[in-house]
């Protein structure tokens, strides 16, 4: 399975676990210890994230990103609810309906906007409409961002700040899906406070897998009082895993040591270096690279020689108003930047053939 | 966390992962794979758990028993169904309403029994009342059974053959929970297709995480014409892992070699035995103990003693028409022999004092 | 279709309107009026509610009892929640599960009790099981109770103060399904206030279709604050009438001049002349005769008799302990007394013969 | 209430109920008749609407428009699935999420395109982008078109060809919501089969409250195969009426000597003049006036002086490129050309003040 040069970047998810991971692993699996979450390593999560998020909170693993998705709003919303999202939103195009099915059909009500981001105003007049037409339309009930976003792209604090503002003005909680939460963090170079509660976030999808985890993610709750709703929520989804250390090991590890901002900068560091390469090749970047994605419109006889050369990459939809063909590259925290050479010498290579 | 002898009886779901487990976990630590489930356990496992069924089939890993019985029975029913199940079945009880959540409201019809069983003629009678009441109530929609029961009893070929046979006759497909499946099949002495779907059984939620697994369980599909529908509803639920590898690779060590059935006997066999030892001193079985799991009546006095010396046990409300107080031991594959005959003698003791 | 004397006692959901109803829909016939509520019907109406009980009150009108009972139970209550009632209750065997399917698949608990009642001290004792099981148990969220009952029973004041009592000591709110309210108001003596938020009842399913209206059903909510949320559910549910005028109209006519307590004395009044009837015929009543139906073990040879003169009523499955065959009985507003003679000579042949 | 000359444009559903719609339910009000549906005039009505539809058919009456939506699509659609239709379409904008939440949290794929038309290409992509992208994506499951739309045109049967083609090649049965059906078919003045399953729809929502009826809108099933299902649906959705009659009534009197087609003629002459006589006053048409409704852009000053006369309708949003300000005007079954007449006139003397 292993390949020297690395020439999958396809994504991130399809990275093989750190070693901390599975150390963290071992050391969980002695004896029996109380399920359904009453075990140490739960306990210590839970003291773990207070301390990195500095501020009371609930922290709920769970094992995927959908599922933290899906368990946060519907915990934030009822099913008559409309939940603002970027139109390219992971919740939106990639989930296959989760937070339609775990909120009971709230409806989400996706906004445009360049980058992946979306803007105060954007809620402002979307919530403006929907109170005009009442009963007959979804009310407003959250906003969610995407942190890193699905451009690539990092929400600075300012626009944080002015989202989670317009939200609360109109009595809509703020969730941040955070599968890339992590790269968000390096970009922003701020504390994980900083980056959420301090601006106004009230839940956070935290995400471990892309970034080193075996399966791990967790619902971040900055009002711990709405924990029981979504804990119940989770038992209910299938969620509840009977031997929880494994899970909560993980997290532990994910956040001990600053595993996750190691890695997480690593891979940042790559896509800028990706990026800056491609760029002196004709690579025209669909978005500024802030976290590991790189969106590019690359010659499509270069694209088709990277790929006879071996490499593997998603073909993506150009954003509105953008000629394509764009092409997506992820880097990863188990890449090095041997990798990213060779990539950019096979396409000097392509490029001057 | 360990101990010697071991004193914790609440559950199996309360022990650590077999060291086959970790090994199978690093051994498929190498490299990226695929991600969703294109990689090449996920593949082998389809192939292997055909070999050990012997028939053409699909098996859909997820996390938890809950996940799995709650997305099969939801690929079976419309939510205008009625599914009839024991009254104390894990799904109606234990569940916190997964399967109502699942199928979108379909309502679980429990059916008293002994020993934790239901009979083909309860299903026939309330598929009668059910035809009857026409549109007003919930219209017969499938049969699922825990096997081994949540008494620990397991049911015999011909009581399936009766039940599905009776399932069938009225349109009905026949889920089987088998949380405790490996633990059924040791007991029944047969292959895990005589078991299965010889006698009718079309789907099965075949458990591995309280017989050594970290966290592995899969629904298993003997029509495999099902499986796009409910691969859907796995992704809707936050049930697809992005690194597939490490469910499939569990599953896969766990059908290997026969290990979940050595795990299995093991278990049963120290249930056995801790049933007689308690018997000699005054329990009373409240079901024959087919699996690993005693429930039995003990002296008030003793059950205090026991718990004095450290012994931890649940206590479990009495089936009808059964004066208690009874409480529930569970063995697991990770106990040894010493440990019973631990037990037993600090239960003589208490007994003798 | 009219038939003198009267020989169908199946439901009183089989009878005409009044002519009270038909006059109000002429009377609200005449030139636009503003859609969806906004209009004067239906403002009066929540004048006239609140004065006829006494308080500040929302009314949401709806078109069938099934969607008054789901929509209030689902305001209620969150999607993990359990709701205890009567195991014979409406809610649970005759509406095709719609309490699950509004409530996002909440679960119904049922309860056994004598003539179609449940009594505080079981409610006491559901909650607390389901409080040990925790997570994994559907959480205790509300209690409703059919006024008159299942069994043509009705709940007495002092029986009305233990359950609600009991069940705001644990946090639960209080549903009536009152598809006979009326009938169970004629029974009481009382005045409405007296029979439903006095005694603890929050939300109250009035019913008005079974009692003279063509289709008029209303959700009576004590706590005004919830009718935002309900009412979106409402329309949501596709059950806000663009033209509601037309609902709003029956009901008024239906709470005007005490229409509802007339029909429903005198349904009553012709239920205990049928049931002391019978009895001198042999006939042994299930449960006391309170509002307008009739529970009754008859002869066999008398039932088929009555059949044979054409008489059409429905068998009945006997209640827990109770030897059959029953057979209900429902007399209704529009019935009078010579249709009951009718019947009781008849019987009365039938058994001389 | 009533008012002359009318001065009420804002919609048809202001309208009271016609004449013959009283009539009906006074002659379908005698004695007791079975209840939910196995009444005669249900039984007719499906007579009836066989002969109108010339062919087989189930036809199952609603109280509401979104009732019969939403029951339809959830009839026809998984909870996984995708529903395209219009971006501006009823389902997707003003049933406050109606079909997420009858189907479980199937998900409503808003498409743009001029006039509130969708076009046959653009399902073919919009259905190859959701297959590519796997179990990630809601899967394609049914088209649903307004006819006439929401901008008052209607689909020629070259279109609907087109369309239907497209979706049966895919897969994908179509829906056809026809809130204003009779308005459309007058526009085609084709018969009800050739602007239905002629075409290619398999489901039609035939409304009858906006054209004159009190509250009565039906699901028409060209496949009846599917009623079954649909019928239990509206059982738990709360929409089976006890005194089903009273609904079966409006709907024969709507179809019966043409009613239906005499009233959408009428509407949509008076339309018709109505966006001509605004021409001449420099009013500039959204869209084709096919149906009963007028969206205009008018002087702001002419806009503000009706209203100062007493006039009385919407402002509307532009649609995408086209500036505004827009007005909605709508005709009904109960105006008069002089109605008409009389808004013109009041314009051409603002026009010219």
């Amino acid at each position: 399975m292993s390949e020297r040069p690395r020439r999958t970047f396809t994504s991130d998810n399809v990275t093989a676990a750190a070693p901390e991971m599975l150390e963290a692993l071992a050391a969980a699996n002695t004896g029996p210890v109380p399920s359904y979450g009453a075990d140490p390593y739960t306990e210590r999560l839970t003291s773990r994230a207070r301390e990195v998020f500095e501020c009371e909170l609930a922290i709920v693993p769970v094992t995927t990103g959908t599922a933290a998705n899906a368990l946060a709003l519907a915990t934030l919303v009822p099913p008559y609810g409309g939940i603002y999202c970027h139109e390219t939103a992971h919740v939106m195009t990639d989930e296959c309906g989760a937070p339609e099915f775990y909120s009971g059909g709230a409806k989400l009500l996706g906004l445009p906007g360049e980058g992946g981001k979306i803007a105060a105003e954007q809620v402002a007049e979307a919530v403006a409409f929907a109170r005009a037409m009442g009963v007959h339309h979804v009310q407003p009930a959250a906003v969610t961002l995407s942190q890193a976003t699905e451009w690539g792209t990092v929400y600075r604090l300012g626009e944080l700040d002015a989202l989670c503002a317009t939200a609360h003005r109109h009595g809509l909680p703020v969730h941040m899906d955070g599968a890339r939460f992590a790269n968000a963090l390096a970009c922003l170079g701020c504390s994980p406070a900083e980056a959420t509660w301090k601006r106004g976030v009230d839940a956070l999808s935290l995400g471990a897998t892309k970034n080193g985890a075996l399966a791990a993610e967790a619902v971040v709750l900055f009002d711990p009082a709405l924990a029981p709703a979504l804990e119940l929520r989770r038992k209910r989804g299938g969620h509840l895993w009977s031997k929880m250390r494994y899970l909560s090991a993980q997290l532990l590890a994910y956040l001990d040591a600053d595993l996750w901002l190691r890695h997480a900068r690593h891979a940042n560091a790559l896509a800028t270096r990706l990026a800056s390469g491609l760029a002196t090749l004709g690579g025209s970047l669909v978005a500024p690279v802030d976290a590991n994605e790189v969106f590019v419109t690359l010659p499509a006889a270069l694209i088709a020689g990277l790929r006879a050369d071996g490499y593997d990459f998603y073909d993506w939809p150009a954003p509105r108003g953008h000629a394509g063909p764009v092409i997506r590259l992820v880097t990863a925290y188990d890449m090095s930047p041997a990798d990213i050479e060779a990539l950019l010498a096979a396409a000097r290579a392509r490029a001057a053939g």
